[in-house]
């Protein structure tokens, strides 16, 4: 008896996703490089199943039904290229790779290039839900060689989530890089939503004093609300969460988060591409300065900030806060697409907005309602602009701008700072600006370098150049070319 | 007769600059790819001067005292690999190669590893001022073999800036890329300095409706302030200036900025040093969306910001306004030096913050008073953890915070966009809270992903996790390695 697909990489992950498998009544074949892993998965949570343990790639390559589909769930990195060097002596033609880690979207297209330059097939595809979505149902997001999608579709599908409609949130994602990239810009997203959560909790705490029960209700009623969705939920029990000794470990907490991860090569890509994906980048330079404990609390005891308290109405307040964390969600997705539109352009790739939203809708981290609402407004414009365009969220965001601006007064009235909050409202309000002052800002570099300007009544691509000084001169900017 | 240095590359910068070098009494062999230019340059603005035209590389190298020094001031990328390539095999041991041109750091650090592996010296420096500083007194920021500067130096530091007293605007940085990355830090301040002060504009004239005339009035009096700064001098002048017509330029300039260089640069190097350059980020992305000028104007038609108006004293706003620029200036300073003090770090420079203030002082585009306040604050304590600290920085950003509140709650009821200056403050808000909220985002984390998280009350380094669903185990998460 042969395996439907193999997997190299015992780790949590990995024996998640293929007990996950095996439950759906695919065979696998499970590798890895410490073989003792393999006996002890196969004799221990995986006894009696239909798994056959290999103790080397030969092995593992030879127990596969063609097409072969060999999964690696290891390290991002060089150990990505130094599995698909080992596995492609035992594949043949029409056999496939897949990359199943948090690989970054260059190594993919590199990859996917270079595998199918041997006459093989290469998928690298996202996986996300963390280690109880592999097992109960992950988001999978697959990209690389289009060919190799329909022997892949019906495992995949059946693993992933479902929604409650009964779709997978698995679909194709595109050609090379495709999948992981739109795995990169869901755990951007994931960092903002995280970011969010966190100023609202502060300001709740240290802007209101809200205690942890008060704020664990507050969570607990927004969660039945539009902004249901898995991190409330998470955050409703987090803040309801006691030791045995009735501690509340939220705070014996320290305030300092990594990063450098897939948050900040979505900030990186967001630069590369010119898409100002402010709210991101600002919940990336959060976890930054959150890592500077030390500075913070010596320049705490220097620095000192405004000495108004809070005295206003804190059930308004709150419902403040709600709008406003709603009204910068609708933002940071925006934000999100504005940036898989343009990476889509310079790829080459056809991204389906609606499907992503789908595949985001159940098993991932970031998994929500609202989801479900930006599927709708792809559904009825595939080719919407900005999300903010839709109906529906252009009256969710007027609605809640109000409240959105009150709590962005406050915060700065009480000096508790909300930079990913404060960073969607100062979006919106320019991205709604037909005009910016980018005028001024081309007239200085006209004025000091000669760069040139366009102008508000002559057609775009002419370019003009004034002698500000009387001394420059009407030449305009000669680039360094010799 | 040799010439003290020759120069590749005469664009209008490289003309300027080896007049410069001709008018402090060096003799300058010149070349440049098309070669008719050179002719042009010898016979015109060169006639009667010190200069040696040259009609090769070969002939440039021969016409040179030893140890050779030969800069190029080419477009920065391929032609300085393919210039260095044709140099060498006309240079001796010890001889020097410099790039004065914008190039990427990593690429100096690779070049000046690959000149020097060849037994010659290399020097990647940083020159800014634009054409006019070129000619008449540049700020220079040169790295790299420490061996090169005793040779160069007297020609820099001659053909540089010099403050009022007497100082050159020159200053050795560091080995390696260090000049290269020093000048990118003035770079991504330079687009933070911009922006804010186009932010400023935008307040005025859309907020307060003020006129050209009269917010020309308004820099001309802060340029006489602690604000006294070259950008702020030619925003006084932009907004003075008319066309022989009566017609004011700064209004028919299309408000639309490229980004892509330098200031990208410094953003994503500071994403990459986990370091918070929040202002420098919302310049770049305040570039990214002035460049979706149709996007905007689409969007204005239909998303409805605020129906408020100003209607309050609009003098003591615009003084709140230049409180809020200094604020707001100050904390954009102590991010890059903030990033210089890391990348210092990581690279193994020994950067001079007092010289780095002292080079910016004169010459470049963003040269001002203020940084004679900097210069003065590491010769007090050239270990200076963040600017802000200083006893001067800190009272003045003290007595400058209410206006600065009083201008972003402003922008937040207007809904007049100010992603600069509100970063900054937000910023200010955060490096000074001994506590942020990233305890719950790590409690989300380690919910997740059993990904762990610190404890308040443990020494640092020492993990812990929390099994919150009672689901989950109480095994850490493992990562993916085989």
């Amino acid at each position: 008896m042969k395996a439907d697909i193999g997997l190299i990489g015992l780790a949590v992950m990995g024996e998640n996703l293929v007990l996950n498998m095996e439950s759906k009544g695919f065979t696998v074949a499970v590798f890895n490089r410490t073989v003792e892993k393999v006996d002890k998965f196969v004799s221990g949570r995986g006894a009696g199943k239909n798994f056959i343990g290999c103790h080397s790639i030969e092995e593992l390559c030879a127990s596969l039904e063609r097409p072969r589909k060999v999964m690696m769930l290891v390290k991002a990195g060089q150990a990505v290229d130094d599995f698909i060097e080992k596995v492609i002596p035992f594949l043949e033609e029409g056999d496939i790779i897949i990359d199943g880690g948090n690989s970054h979207y260059p190594d993919t297209i590199r990859r996917a290039e270079y595998v199918e330059s041997k006459g093989l097939l290469y998928i690298g595809t996202g996986v996300s839900g963390g280690e109880e979505g592999a097992l109960l149902g992950p988001s999978i997001m697959p990209g690389g060689s289009p060919a190799a999608w329909p022997a892949v579709k019906p495992i995949f599908q059946k693993i992933s989530a479902q929604t409650e409609a009964g779709e997978p949130c698995c679909e194709w994602v595109g050609s090379d890089g495709a999948g992981h990239f739109v795995k990169m810009v869901h755990n951007g997203i994931e960092y903002g939503d995280m970011q969010m959560i966190c100023e609202i909790y502060q300001m709740m705490k240290e802007g209101l004093g809200l205690s942890n029960e008060e704020m664990h209700e507050v969570f607990t009623v927004w969660n039945a609300s539009e902004l249901d969705s898995y991190l409330v939920e998470i955050t409703r029990d987090i803040l309801g969460y006691k030791t045995e000794a009735g501690e509340a470990v939220i705070d014996q907490i320290l305030d300092t988060a990594g990063q450098k991860g897939t948050g900040k090569w979505t900030a990186v890509s967001a630069l590369d591409c010119g898409q100002p994906l402010t709210l991101i980048g600002e919940a990336v330079f959060a976890r930054c300065l959150s890592a500077l404990k030390d500075e913070r609390v010596a320049a705490s005891k220097v620095l000192s900030g405004p000495s108004v308290k809070f005295d206003g109405d804190k059930a308004a307040l709150v419902d403040d806060l709600k709008q406003a964390l709603y009204a910068s969600k609708i933002v940071s997705y925006a934000q999100g697409y504005q940036l898989m539109r343009a990476a889509a352009e310079e790829h080459g790739w056809k991204l389906n907005n609606g499907e992503i939203a789908l595949m985001w809708r159940g098993g991932c981290i970031i998994r929500s309602a609202f989801l479900g609402n930006i599927k709708q407004a792809f559904d009825t414009d595939p080719d919407l602009v900005n999300l903010l365009l839709d109906p529906f969220f252009k009256d969710a965001i007027e609605t809640a701008q109000a409240s959105w601006r009150r709590v962005i007064i406050k915060s700065v009235e009480l000096g508790i700072p909300m930079p990913a909050i404060g960073a969607a409202l100062t979006y919106f309000d320019g991205y709604r600006s037909a005009r910016l002052p980018a005028n001024l800002l081309q007239a200085q570099r006209d004025y000091f370098g000669a760069h040139t300007y366009e102008r508000l009544d002559k057609p775009r691509g002419e370019f003009f150049h004034t002698n500000w000084t009387g001394r420059g001169g009407d030449t305009a900017a000669s680039t360094y070319i010799v």
